[in-house]
């Protein structure tokens, strides 16, 4: 944790004016239109007028599948999940760089764009034990200043026809990973209550919050979001479980919506959306209405999944605006709030934001507005994490290695 | 045009090894292995292993209408496409730029992307009559040597609603446009037939194409796609027609499709698609299929429509590949294509390529491969038309005002 005081001078917060932001021991001391008198042990940063926001937050990658690092990997698998999953586990033995390497790449790369926080889940499955969850956790603690990093323990293999794995999900939470993880209960494991209550079971055992990948289309998806919610219900675990993807929910009519959405905000279960380009988007106005929270991620970031993305938590919300359509400054900039305090609220970051005491945890975008910012995204001027420059003009500093 | 001579050094061809590029008076004369020996008055640029790649076409934008150059803008507009016309109509006449100033912001943009040919659509309306196109064929005139730009002549208030527009637009075509536009004949003039004969008719008898937009959903839309197909058949239009968007074809069932989809390729009706966000996208792979041919453009960028868009016809590929949900990456190289060889041959762009004898119009891409070139684009290192370099790492070179 960084002890330097810094002074940034010139942004612009959001609907404010011209501020100065000054930071002591990692903590935001002052935002004001003043500027604050200062000593000469002091870094000053003019950013030119460039708006103030909060780190941002991507809530679902995968840090141990990145190919970052890597040569250029044309994408070989099938068409289908299961080809997806095969041919990841083909590959991933025989690459060059450790799962501690390239997922210190994606870490260093998102660090340039902005994002001070994130949500990885891990690959935790009988062929790779703990491995990958020991090497991420690595990367957590060298980037412990630099990266706040949740880890979920995800079975990709499935649970039910994967014996064993729900022992090594509870080591993994022994270990440190927050979250249990899960995938398409019907799909992967053919058994929606095998998966569900092993999960949930586990989760209730060892005290951790739940995240489920749920790519599951229309009607099959929307129950098993509804047995989800169940169990969230019944073992009153409101504001710790997450439906990533959630794709049906894009699917279905409005009065299963309507009940769905219902009952997700009484049992707590909040959704995570990367913007998918062909599977359905979610209803985002509808799940707000109905008070269903929802999150932002990059999910896939160049993998053997999925050549696409860059950890940039601006340009996804660049995406999901396009792909539902905003078009009013407002909605917008409601895309990025979805990688910023929606996502501090429900993921449990404490001291987020931009008031005095925050965590000085902060990123300056060049732009106009923040739907400009959004629309045309920029690299970022300033990165600030825990009161220190990491990056500047999307490079990062010397010694974040 | 220019008579320098230019040589580029260490260009990737696709799917080629390294080559040099040996342009003189604007027209391609080597692409080869060896360095070709020169003489001291030829330009000698190394662009270090980045990929070759011919011109990049916007095959629809909307010179007159963007805002690039002013003060952002927050869209103003309610939901519907008539609320966004009626509010185009408000604003435009204020705007402290003129047509000319704003269209030659985004010519000068689109230069910096590697765009080196375009197709404008310019209102031809009774309010503004043909001040516009006056105005956009100043910037033709002006660009003359930097960027190809095809005019159509467009109705944004219909034709058989807005009596006297037809007159307009014929002389917009005697004056120098080349396609009479058209825009969803149900909605905008609620009269199918009446605008499209209409059309056709003005068409016929100037010898002009035809580019139509067409929003219109599902059944509607494609109604009005089958009523295009048949009047571009029965005069002999193949080739010289293209439907804008066509969103109704990613919508409608597959016996329906196949139908309408076998009927553009006899007819020789083109469809144009920006990859659209909210609305359902073209099925690309069955429109291949079917014989179909498509091609890419931006539409609206950032103006009083939308908020979006920036000219780079490589982000455009991306948003196209994501939204079909490509991975592969003869999927993803495809996409680009739509604003390359398939553009050009579409629109009848002549001596484009990079073979030799072509005009030199080319950008140069730095990534290892075209698919890492689109998921991920970079600031173009190079772009040539006509033989002269316009851009360098995505600015432009002085002089092109």
């Amino acid at each position: 944790m960084s002890h330097q005081k810094l002074l940034v001078k010139n942004a612009r917060g959001h609907g404010q004016g011209v501020v100065n932001v000054l930071v002591r021991e990692g903590v935001i001391m002052s935002v004001s239109a003043d500027e604050p008198t200062t000593s000469d042990d002091v870094e000053v940063v003019d950013v030119g007028g460039d708006l103030l926001c909060p780190g941002l937050i991507d809530g679902h990658l995968h840090l141990d599948k990145t190919l970052i690092g890597l040569p250029w990997m044309p994408h070989s698998a099938g068409p289908t999940r299961q080809d997806r999953i095969k041919n990841d586990k083909s590959i991933m033995p025989t690459l060059p760089l450790s799962v501690e390497v390239r997922a210190s790449n994606l870490v260093r790369q998102a660090i340039t764009k902005g994002t001070t926080h994130m949500r990885s889940h891990v690959d935790v499955t009988n062929e790779v034990g703990l491995d990958s969850l020991h090497a991420v956790m690595k990367v957590r603690e060298k980037f412990a200043d630099a990266m706040e990093i949740q880890i979920v323990a995800f079975p990709q293999d499935g649970v039910v026809s994967s014996p064993g794995t729900i022992d090594l999900l509870e080591s993994a939470i022994g270990e440190g990973a927050e979250f249990i993880g899960g995938i398409d209960p019907a799909v992967i494991d053919r058994d929606p209550v095998g998966q569900l209550d092993a999960l949930f079971a586990a989760a209730e055992r060892t005290g951790a919050g739940i995240d489920i990948h749920l790519h599951e289309p229309g009607e099959l998806g929307n129950f098993n979001i509804v047995l989800i919610c169940e169990r969230a219900k019944a073992l009153g675990m409101a504001g710790r479980v997450t439906v990533s993807h959630g794709f049906a929910l894009g699917a279905i009519n409005d009065a299963t919506f309507d009940q769905t959405a219902a009952l997700m905000a009484e049992a707590g279960v909040s959704v995570m959306t990367f913007g998918p380009g062909s599977s359905p988007m979610l209803p985002l106005k509808k799940l707000a209405v109905a008070g269903v929270r929802v999150f932002a991620g990059s999910d896939a970031i160049r993998d053997t999944w999925w050549p696409f993305g860059n950890g940039d938590m601006v340009e996804r919300a660049q995406f999901i605006a396009y792909r539902v359509g905003y078009r009013r400054d407002d909605d917008i900039e409601s895309t990025l709030d979805l990688a910023t305090y929606a996502a501090a609220d429900i993921m449990g970051f404490e001291n987020y934001g931009l008031e005095p005491g925050c965590r000085a945890d902060f990123v300056t975008l060049p732009a106009e507005t923040l739907a400009e910012a959004i629309v045309d995204p920029k690299p970022r001027s300033l990165v600030i994490k825990n009161g220190r420059v990491l990056a500047r003009n999307g490079v990062l500093e010397d010694g974040l290695s």
